[in-house]
């Protein structure tokens, strides 16, 4: 039953990304051909699906959330060419395909992950939806974005790579909570907004997406151990290589694994008023903890 | 008379500035710094002048003018943050300071780049202004930065880099009319909206800002033969160390001396019918063609 709603979400996204980002044939072509690279090869779309599917929750329309699902998707896109350049993750392998500095060339990958950024804004401004919902939409996405979101995650993980593994649990939780959690709240707060969400829905819906976010990193940091680069489409065996903070590293693969079993109870617990109508919702955070790339 | 309503401006500017900037002592400390280091250490503040300088002219409270003067100025200086990059123009001087990637590191320039465009559009959604202005505000700022305009711009002159004397002069207007140009006419866009200027304020307006943006680039490329890299505040000559297209390469320096007297002809012609209360903006517009940094 989910699975039906999440190709057809994924059939969204898809084509709200292909029809935002500029032509591969006008001028300037090289960045206009790395901005499509580093969107439309592959991923997984979970952020856009996740707007779909707490907005459908909500009850926004489904045209509604192709703004915000193609935004949030463009910044995590955007981060991700910048996390892969040399300078930093220095990664020359994502989603399957090479990097976009790795097929084009630095200088492009900057300019076209600094493009992205600013399509994102963009298309919300159009977003069908009054101005109140569109500035609100602004604010979370920025916000989740910026110093005190994802980019500054970015940097809290800069600062520990090569001493990670002195990092405390509450340290790493509050890095993992900037650099992937905010995003993932974004995505669900900005369905929830589209949708009218009340303030009890609003919580309960932070609640669940806190714990996803959470639960996404704890899984991400074990499939960096146990499986390798063909599954995953990145490269494995990263973190270790580079001394980073990881779950597994601070407390174990076993207790890794607990966690990961009480963050599944939590996200049942907060979408647990919501009842039958949030099984979508639902299934896309067991996604979370069960996937294998 | 013009130079108080400057200082005026340019002290706003600067407190809206240092007042939006992520406070240096808290974490990511380095993240916080970097950006600060980008944007308060010196900068002209023409574009903020530029929001001030028209929103004023069409009405508009200075207070409301603070977001969009301080948000642009931010995408300014992210520009230059990634533009100095080593693997984009490699540049170690910037407004007489290190640049970021050299006082700090790689990867935190990248970030504190990416973060300072985030924190734009974060300072428009709160700026003390209807909704509808909000979203129009975004709308311009956006369509300005990205691969329509600044970004696009960027790109342009990435790819003529190293083989910029075989470019035409439309195809050098062109470039500049994005990668400087739009980020000028987008400053003084914001403005005239937030004073609810009506189509043939903001066409006339639209008119002065091309060619002030136009002319601004060609007293740049004048500056990096004429100027050393003092007075400048960064480095000079480098645009024909790196065999870059330029209005001096292209059509001679008394030819571009000629384009600039031109551009002020259209420049005032098209401020004509708001009279004396546009003096300012006109001589904002005569400092782009006049001045020796």
């Amino acid at each position: 039953m989910s699975e039906r709603d999440f190709a057809r979400w994924r059939a969204r996204a898809d084509a709200a990304l292909a029809r935002c980002l500029p032509d591969p044939d006008a001028a300037p072509r090289r960045l206009h051909a790395a901005m499509r690279h580093a969107v439309l090869l592959g991923g997984k779309r979970m952020r856009p699906m996740l707007v779909y599917a707490s907005g459908e929750l909500c009850g926004a329309a489904p045209e509604t959330l192709d703004a915000p699902a193609a935004a949030i998707e463009l910044i995590h896109a955007y981060s991700l060419v910048h996390d892969d350049l040399p300078c930093m993750d220095d990664d020359a392998l994502r989603r399957g395909q090479p990097t976009v500095h790795v097929a084009f060339d630095e200088a492009t990958a900057v300019l076209a992950g600094d493009a992205l950024q600013t399509r994102a804004y963009e298309l919300l401004a159009d977003a069908p939806v009054p101005d109140a919902t569109r500035v609100a939409l602004f604010r979370v996405l920025a916000g989740a974005s910026g110093a005190a979101g994802m980019c500054g995650g970015q940097a809290l993980d800069l600062d520990a790579t090569g001493n990670g593994h002195a990092m405390s649990v509450q340290a790493l939780k509050r890095l993992h909570a900037l650099k992937t959690g905010a995003l993932i709240r974004a995505a669900v707060r900005m369905g929830a907004l589209c949708g009218g969400a009340d303030r009890e829905q609003t919580e309960a819906l932070d609640r669940f997406a806190d714990a996803m976010g959470l639960a996404f990193q704890v899984r991400d940091d074990i499939l960096d151990i146990e499986s390798d680069s063909t599954t995953l489409g990145k490269t494995a065996g990263k973190d270790l290589a580079q001394a980073k903070a990881t779950f597994p590293a601070l407390i174990g693969m076993v207790a890794s694994r607990c966690l990961l079993s009480d963050l599944a109870t939590t996200m049942d617990a907060a979408l647990s008023d919501f009842g039958e109508s949030a099984s979508a919702l639902g299934a896309l955070g067991r996604l979370a903890i069960e996937r294998d790339r």
